[in-house]
């Protein structure tokens, strides 16, 4: 099989928004009148950021998904995905699961594959995303004021959770599926992104860990920020033990969590507990910025000692 | 040195055309009116695309090279460009060198590094390129007419050969030098393209070899084409020595030439003509396109057989 044949087989779809697609020296596509561009590339390598035996299915739509999570992040529509990919060889099998599991995304997305490159080498899986946002509507990191809430979508510490499974750390039980589903099958928050315009003052997606992906905010922000452990949103399994340092750390620095951590006025409370339920995703506050430099984390009344600040791929 | 800073040193500069660069979820852009935006992407595997003691500054160089040729195929504007890498270790020097050379390459194309991804992996470096084309305007594989000439720009194999000499194939002296050039860092043929808008019927640059890139346009054109070897431009040492069956495959299917093959009415002589003097950069025709299906090459009105067709990642 042909590096041509490999992309027409697996990697070439009908495309719904685009004037050009797959096939040509580089695709076509308009931006509407109005409109940003926004645009994000993040790269997966395996034994970095999937282990070598993970189904390709899972390989394929979290590629994707976690490129979908920077476009809700910034509060942009996602349209179109280039995707290169690194094969230590052509495996027929593992092509057509990973490119069942990336188009499952897109799909789910509304995303169009539109070009990219095929190659052999150490399996590595490139993905740019593009993604449309009115012009001055992106939430971008640096738009937290001092006083505003902090809050999260989802669950924290369940993806981690499931990677300290699988690692033989721990071993669940009950949540094994919860946590194995969160890791390698994450549920980028497309809707809640797009719902925030308007709403938060700043955004970011939690995929290095909460600490470090708040701080980036309260860096670009210039402001500090309080919050408190038990306020935020975890399964039972870690609520219920939050002085476990292990569980403390999954929750805070954990990371690959793909929620959205994001400030806003304390007047849009409301706005927010509504929009909660129109999207049927639990949305918590977790919170306050304020003018203190740096970010401190409590757990009944006493202030967490923080060490590990995220997940750092040369650390 | 973390993830974060090793971006900040080596890859955050001042972009002049872009509303937010490195450092949030997603970068900014604005497409101008009455533009399509081009998107290509290209991955480069240590051992596959280079050898692995190649200089970094020329890697660098050439991973943004190569998609700024993809733009000049299209005749688009190269503007944007993210970069993803995996790096086995956090080398400085490699990474002050390896950067040195891609924005060498950024500022000889005006293209502003707007994103991208760093991670530990085996060294991998994935870049997309965006540009803006006029609607409609955009030079495609697919628009070759039956009796259009086929032209091509500067010289073919020069990059195979010095290939070659590296892998001890052969041993180069006077052309050590423009051979090592053209392999390591070619110049992408921007103003060619962009001036081809309007004059050609179809384009694509010349990656994977002669044979196989110009079947690219006549497969998606579908129209046969007749090239003559002895008119294909090549340096001295292929030119005088053109029976040596290994120096046509250097000139027909080396690849890595990165020049523009393209198609045009016979009309157009005059005008390509003088575009190749005001651009200081020989433009050759090579030969015809014809209703035969398929390719073929002629040396001394004698019918190549084409055996290798180009280069195939997985061949």
């Amino acid at each position: 099989m042909s590096e041509f044949s490999l992309i027409e087989k697996y990697f070439t779809r009908p495309a719904s928004q685009t004037d050009l697609g797959v096939g040509d020296d580089a695709a076509l596509v308009r931006i509407a009148e109005g409109m940003q561009l926004a645009i994000s590339s993040d790269m997966l390598v395996a034994g970095t950021h999937f282990l070598h035996d993970c189904a390709p299915y899972d390989i394929g739509w979290k590629a994707l998904a976690v490129n979908v999570s920077d476009m809700a992040a910034m509060g942009a529509q996602p349209k179109w995905a280039t995707l290169a990919i690194a094969l230590p060889e052509i495996n027929q099998a593992w092509l057509a699961e990973f490119s069942r599991g990336f188009f499952a995304c897109a799909d789910a997305f509304n995303i169009d594959l539109i070009g990219g490159d095929t190659t052999s080498g150490p399996l590595n899986i490139s993905v740019t995303i593009m993604g449309e946002v009115p012009l001055g509507a992106a939430l971008q990191r640096d738009g937290a004021q001092i006083g505003d809430d902090i809050w999260v979508s989802g669950n924290l510490g369940s993806a981690a959770l499931g990677l300290a499974h699988l690692q033989e750390k721990l071993s669940l039980t009950n949540e094994l599926e919860t946590c194995l589903n969160a890791l390698h099958t994450p549920t980028p928050r497309a809707a809640l992104g797009l719902a925030l315009r308007g709403i938060a003052t700043s955004c970011i997606d939690v995929s290095d860990g909460l600490l470090a992906d708040l701080g980036h905010i309260l860096k670009a922000s210039n402001c500090g920020a309080t919050i408190d452990l038990e306020k935020i949103p975890c399964i039972d399994l870690l609520k219920n033990d939050l002085q476990n340092s292990q569980f403390q750390t999954f929750i805070l620095a954990g990371g690959d969590d793909y929620e959205l951590c994001f400030t806003a006025s304390p007047k849009q409370r409301e706005a927010i507990n509504l929009l909660s339920k129109q999207i049927h995703l639990p949305i918590t506050n977790i919170g306050t910025t304020n003018v203190d430099i740096g970010l401190q984390a409590y757990y009944k009344n006493n202030q967490l000692k923080l060490l590990k600040q995220g997940f750092d791929h040369f650390a």
